[in-house]
């Protein structure tokens, strides 16, 4: 066979990752400062991600000003404010009680952007949102490497991202996909928090999972 | 530390993982059925993927049968047709030449959708793309899985949604996110076949990636 052949320690290796990679907000980070080694191996994970047509429409703005970070925990407690409402009233004193990001704890904060290309793009004539989906596949890919590397990675989209990209002075046609927040932490839940918390049900495959369509 | 500590040859084997994975097309694929055990084990990848909210906001359906491919084939045909007028004419020419998807070769297709929530998700109220978002995650997670398995996965995006949600009886407010043609191979190519083809460079860390912002 051309190219590598991975044997079944590989497997297991990956499925490790996946399983113990979870959202981490600000009660977990540790303020020690990311080695640039450490953020190079997490844009290699980027960089490297699928993208349609090999077109690798993304953009990443790394963040540690806390002046800068501070304007976006701005956006995200105004966003957090209108989102309480939208929860019945049972589940609101839950919401508040949660801790949603770590702006401001963590050292590094990532903003991915996506550009899109001035020319046709190979794959994407017939779905546009795959540039879209093509960023997303790279943020993936940072947050499993950072997790092989002990780092914590929190995905804030409590975010108005209109306001971000004017504070990050950003191309008026990007568009935010994803605003993360890393740094090592003080450690990991074994699951993922609104699961301990009872605040949404893990689905079972079989609920999710059809044979040759809807039937 | 609570939670699981990676050693670094875990960063190592995850990122041969990434850096072998690659966008599998129909003359790469061999007949050679997926046994179930390596089905469950992709769908663990995808069902264990971050989303928001811990919505789990994807449904999967897994295609075998010959005559529901070929109808989602013909709908590939229609939209190819289409995208090849928007290449410039010295492009044309390649673009014909190139196979871009492996639907009726590769033993399994998945396609992967989004299923909207009938009420509010935490996290998803400022960004509703979020939702797809968390379903590319679990492809993404599936397509490294698969490549740690020696599997290839081609993500074919030139599609009409509508007439593969119709071919698949799939309910109205579901999207379509990504349909995936999976199976093993006769090999893997050691670089991105559009880079190796020169249909696209590669961009450069320097190029995409900003310091605080825009400037």
């Amino acid at each position: 066979m051309e190219g590598k052949y991975f044997d079944e320690a590989t497997v297991s290796v990956l499925q490790e990752i996946i399983l113990h990679r979870r959202d981490v907000r600000g009660n977990r980070f540790l303020p020690t400062p990311l080695e640039d080694a450490v953020i190079d191996q997490l844009l290699m994970a980027a960089l490297n991600a699928p993208s349609v047509g090999f077109s690798q429409p993304w953009e990443f703005v790394l963040i540690r000003d806390q002046a800068v970070k501070q304007q976006v925990r701005n956006s995200f407690h105004e966003e957090n404010a209108k989102a309480l409402p939208q929860f019945s009233e049972e589940k609101q004193p839950e919401y508040i009680r949660l801790k949603l990001e770590g702006i401001m704890e963590a050292p590094l904060n990532i903003a991915v952007f996506y550009k899109p290309s001035d020319k046709p793009v190979l794959g994407q004539t017939a779905m546009p949102e795959a540039g879209l989906y093509s960023v997303v596949c790279a943020v993936q890919n940072m947050w499993l490497m950072a997790r092989a590397l002990n780092i914590g990675v929190g995905w804030v989209s409590i975010l108005d991202a209109e306001k971000v990209k004017r504070i990050l002075h950003a191309p008026s046609d990007n568009k935010l996909v994803a605003y993360l927040c890393v740094g090592y932490t003080n450690g990991f839940y074994t699951q993922p928090e609104l699961e301990i918390l009872q605040w949404e049900k893990r689905k079972m495959k079989e609920a999710v999972v059809f044979k040759e369509g809807y039937y």
